[in-house]
């Protein structure tokens, strides 16, 4: 809670995370220019903050150490007395969720306590149930002596359900590169010995053999390593040798020449590094197959779920700690994947990265810090070439590593990657590109145009900021349908399993059905008159049971409160205010809209016409829009067989005109009228049918 | 000595160096071809070889250790018991010299025992006065138990004369470069600041900002380093930076960017890295001028004379052992030359280095093998640009380092640095150069064509092998004069200091007028009816008595024997064949060539007229003689102020046609004709009148 900028007599918990100011909940639904002239900077979204606490807390100066154990890792940590249990857990190396931080908003980095003397900020983020069976949260928890902790279940991370994860996607994938053209390129050449009338040296042979096949050698480097190494790779086989090159855009450079011209196959992976989850993909660089994939959660999330946390984190910790949780989870992938196809890391020769602009600087442990300060400035757009071992992924150590280019500080690489896999910018049709995720990035145009735009969307659709949201994992509600009489829902669950919690995909549908079936109202409120087993008191707030304890996996009532529904306006508010904003820019409406893509971290699917009821997706011809799943990875698969993609990724990077709302207030007019459901104009809304 | 390869039955000292075979001095003047056919490589050039004893004995199994301690130096090995005073000495880094690389042949490594158990082998190299006063040779002492030495002042490397340090020479050198583009460039920019209407990346400002002083940026590369430093370095200064760029042949590259505009003067290094010495210039990198100069001896001296040896010792030892002794001879100079200019080594961002093929491998870590082995390939001829940090160059870390490019294994850099600056590969005179040394190089041709060739000179004319044979240093005998009618020498010694021995210039003169004088007949052989206080016998041999012992730093007798000119004679026939075969490949003769370079490591003075009178030079017109001082430093110089040069370098190295001398019959016939004085067909030499 801190003082409204604009009346500082009242307490507010909206925040922006972006400038660190205060925001009461009247300014966040007042139109009046007067009022907004009044913030320093006039950031659009505010999200809310239930503690700030901790943020720039001052560590104790009293350095006694305290043991933390944790079970069932069986990793042990020691840490300072009165460090929270979550600075030990990421210091014991243990992945456990923090979606806010250590904020102790979010309510998701549950531990069960075992023993040991420990100071507890009180919350509301656990039910007296829980606090009955000893669970605390660890950013709320201080330790005072020696302490032994369990992770709960429900904390353990869970596999992601991945959009675009299946056999039969990946097997979409392998049809869309004809001609395979790596950057690193392993090259068997049988060269003619010397002899005294053709006594050119070692490496002059080498350039000759290469030239032989086409290798331009007049651009050709080659390290010291290589140069030292060169004289025996080359007689040891009696001049057979495999010869890797690497082509960059300005020069190309022998990386290796090992004896012999027997090799295994060549391997590459194209990497999804997203804010929330990491994909891999391990593919065979001969045919472009995807061999095997796997996912699982940026262990980053420790530090807070949205970009802006993690950069606080990075400024705070050190820009090192940050790279070295997405270089953990990124190692971890690569290794599963490797495992399942019996194969050696020294085999991936070829790397493609796609990530936000954020992601990208943390990774390579470039310090981002001006991202989030006006007026948002990366430090790189453009990535060069680098090599595997200089970055720390497990790959061969001069395995080429391209990282896609980003246009801005918050439209980065992954949706240029995004972009080559949708592939309108090749086309005549105007389109509208929408990735909603707690960085909302929309772009839009066709062949000849594209500009774009981001929006603080908050990580609603991804379960933060939600009591029991939750990512597109085992156990997430993806699906919700409200029968009109009985009030009663019926659910799909990842995984066929017991109910956690409800991902993006679950909470449009149940904000469609609640809204459609009369059980909110427009302002997102629940109906004053309504009575129904269904619906209780939650933490002194009205709330709808989506499952009732005996059904769920903890045992504890799945909820959804008007705190919830809130934040997902405030989500599905700002991506509509995005794209509503850019088009009118473009001096466009959304009838000239010929197709309107999707995607993000919703889940595996996405029901467009729940999506156009709540008012995030425009109410125009259902014909239009089309949901891709994980455009970024397929994007990077592109990239990684094709020398033209990774062209035309830098130049689509290059093309794009980057709009900055920070300053807009037609962005806010527009977002605050779309904090109601389906939006304050209902006359957009023509097909929406609310009772 | 060892079993003659053609006659089994006579034991020979000369033994081929290359290819560690014997050869009877019979076989050695022998003309006929039946008898050559017999060597299975016919190496043109042999060296007298008095002991080879310890070139591979094995380590002593039993493995106590002593410790040798070292006046004045006050250093201390440990080393096993029964290794050699030589090996503490290398242990220990104290340098003395070890022309022979420790075969007990040259008897430069003296040292004195103080006290301590020694095992000695008995050498002739020691005389009975020297012996008395416990000298020792270093590679002839075993230790065992501790042991105390000091190292006599004649075994301390005094400063070099190195032709081409004065002050006038390097003001000569300064007029060579008109336009300076060095390889790294230091460029101030003053950039705009961002806006949020000019919201472009760190990185890609920075190359707005270069592309405005005419950088290409399009084929601009950038280190994750520079990524990392990129963000702080560009505001620090509000947006003042310097920026270090590489120019390289086929891309560029940002090396730094550092806060403010302000920066001291930009310092270059031309080396010259020699088997013997090696001579350093600090180079102001503005107006050309150069600083100051240092020259030493160059350590690798203690694993032997030539390139022959340092390659055995590297197979033997390591190559990083060798590379650690070029490196600190270097990086000594380089501190020297800083101290004297007030400098900080950071300051240096231009480096070029010339040597010899062996020089620049070894230098490099790049394991010379082959280069001894047939058909002696190189692993590289022409280097890319390096940075000053991955080689270990006392300079700024990312400093460039230019190598210059040399065509073949035994025809090097240095020779192609010493063509930049004789400059005739772009006139149209029919040109000869020679550059004289342990390995002599020969260089033919003008600006339409090259050719060049290599002759194991052997190291007499640097003092190897020859009993009081020295390098042009203090206390060396430069110039010689024999009174006709009493035989006294007239002699000139560097730094006027208390004659020490003799060096090469002194050589030339000294046979030549002992030829002139009747001192000695056409075979170098002292004619028997001489009969004068000058000659002794000293070692069972005829010897001339060059400075009594109470003239001498040594208070020992200087003498010169026949074994002496022996050395001298097989060095300047080697020399004198190969560019008799040279024109005679080329379809030419003596009276075509119209201009003679001469170059090498004969000391400050070269008197023309007396080397061509012992034969070394053909007997053509004076004028158009001219002797260089240090043309391979001079063209390190040249390389380093000039891009032009340095792609000249390269396209000299690339255009010249290597003629190998070493299967040759037609150099063997040369080189016999020539080991007389002036050569056995004296018709060759008119204006030769001996008595």
């Amino acid at each position: 809670m801190g003082k409204c900028s604009c009346h500082p007599e009242i307490e507010s918990s909206y925040i922006c995370m972006k400038h660190n100011v205060y925001l009461c909940e009247e300014c966040l639904k007042c139109r009046d220019p007067e009022l907004f002239c009044k913030f320093r900077s006039s950031c659009p979204v505010w999200f809310m903050d239930k503690k700030m606490k901790g943020l720039d807390e001052e560590k104790t100066a009293e350095e006694q150490i305290c043991k933390v154990f944790f079970e069932p890792d069986n990793k042990e940590a020691e840490i300072a007395k009165g460090a929270s249990l979550l600075d030990a857990a990421q210091k014991a190396d243990v992945h456990i969720n923090a979606s806010c931080n250590g904020k102790g908003s979010c309510g998701k980095c549950k531990l069960v306590l075992i023993s040991g003397n420990v100071r507890k900020e009180d919350t509301a983020l656990l039910s007296d149930n829980e606090k009955e069976k000893s669970y605390v949260l660890a950013c709320q928890t201080f330790v005072q002596g020696d302490v032994r902790v369990k992770i709960p279940d429900e904390t353990i991370e869970k596999k992601l359900k991945v959009a675009g994860m299946g056999k039969e996607v990946t097997d979409r994938l392998k049809g869309l590169v004809s001609d395979i053209q790596p950057m690193l390129k392993e090259i068997s050449l049988e060269l003619e010995p010397p002899t005294l009338d053709d006594p050119v040296s070692d490496l002059d042979r080498l350039h000759r053999g290469l030239k032989k096949t086409g290798c331009d050698v007049t651009r050709m480097n080659v390290g010291l390593k290589v140069m030292r190494e060169l004289a025996r790779a080359m007689r040891d086989e009696n001049w057979k040798v495999n010869v890797s090159v690497i082509r960059k855009k300005c020069s190309n450079e022998i990386l290796s020449v090992v004896p012999g011209n027997v090799r295994l196959p060549s391997l590459g992976l194209a990497i999804d590094v997203g804010t929330t989850s990491v994909v891999v993909y391990l593919v065979d660089m001969e045919d472009g197959s995807v061999i095997s994939a796997a996912s699982g959660h940026n262990r980053q999330a420790a530090c807070g779920d949205d970009v802006i946390n993690r950069i606080i984190c990075a400024e705070k910790n050190g820009v090192a700690k940050l790279s070295k949780m997405a270089l953990a989870t990124i190692n971890n992938l690569i290794s599963e994947t490797l495992s399942a196809a019996d194969a050696d890391f020294k085999q991936i020769k070829n790397v493609v990265i796609s990530g936000n602009t954020t992601m990208a600087h943390l990774l390579l442990k470039i310090e981002p810090d001006y991202i989030r300060r006006e007026p948002y400035i990366p430090t790189v757009s453009e990535f060069p070439i680098l090599k595997a071992g200089e970055i720390g992924i497990k790959a061969n150590p001069y395995a080429a590593v391209f990282i896609m280019p980003g246009p801005a500080g918050y439209v980065g690489g992954d949706i240029v990657s995004g972009l080559i896999y949708a592939g309108f910018h090749r086309e005549e049709a105007l389109t509208l590109f929408i990735d909603v995720g707690t960085n909302g990035e929309i772009v839009l145009g066709s062949k000849d145009w594209l500009m774009t735009a981001s929006c603080s969307a908050g990580p609603a659709f991804e379960g933060g900021g939600v009591r029991w949201g939750m990512r597109a994992e085992d156990g997430a509600i993806e699906k919700v349908s409200i029968d009109p009489e009985t009030f009663h829902p019926r659910i799909s669950v990842v995984g066929d399993a017991k109910p956690r919690g409800i991902c993006g995909s679950g909470m449009i549908d149940l904000i469609s059905e609640m809204l459609v079936k009369g059980i909110i109202d427009p302002n997102g409120k629940f109906r004053p008159d309504m009575s129904h087993p269904r619906m209780k008191k939650d933490h002194d707030e009205i709330a709808y049971i989506l499952a009732f304890a005996d059904e769920t996996a903890m045992e504890e009532d799945i909820v959804f409160t008007e705190t919830d529904i809130h934040s997902l306006i405030l989500s599905k508010g700002a991506v509509y205010a995005g794209f509503t904003v850019l088009l009118n820019q473009a001096g466009l409406d959304f009838s000239m809209l010929e197709k309107v893509i999707i995607t993000g971290g919703f889940g595996q699917f996405l029901d467009i016409e729940k999506a156009i009821t709540i008012g995030l997706l425009p109410d125009i011809d259902r014909h239009k829009f089309s949901y891709l799943g994980n455009s970024s990875a397929a994007g990077a698969y592109m990239a990684l067989l094709s020398d033209e993609y990774r062209r035309e990724a830098g130049k689509i990077s290059n093309s794009m005109t980057y709009i900055d709302f920070s300053g807009s207030s037609r962005f806010m007019d527009e977002f605050t009228s779309a904090l109601f459901l389906p939006h304050t104009n209902i006359e957009n809304f023509p097909s929406v049918k609310i009772r």
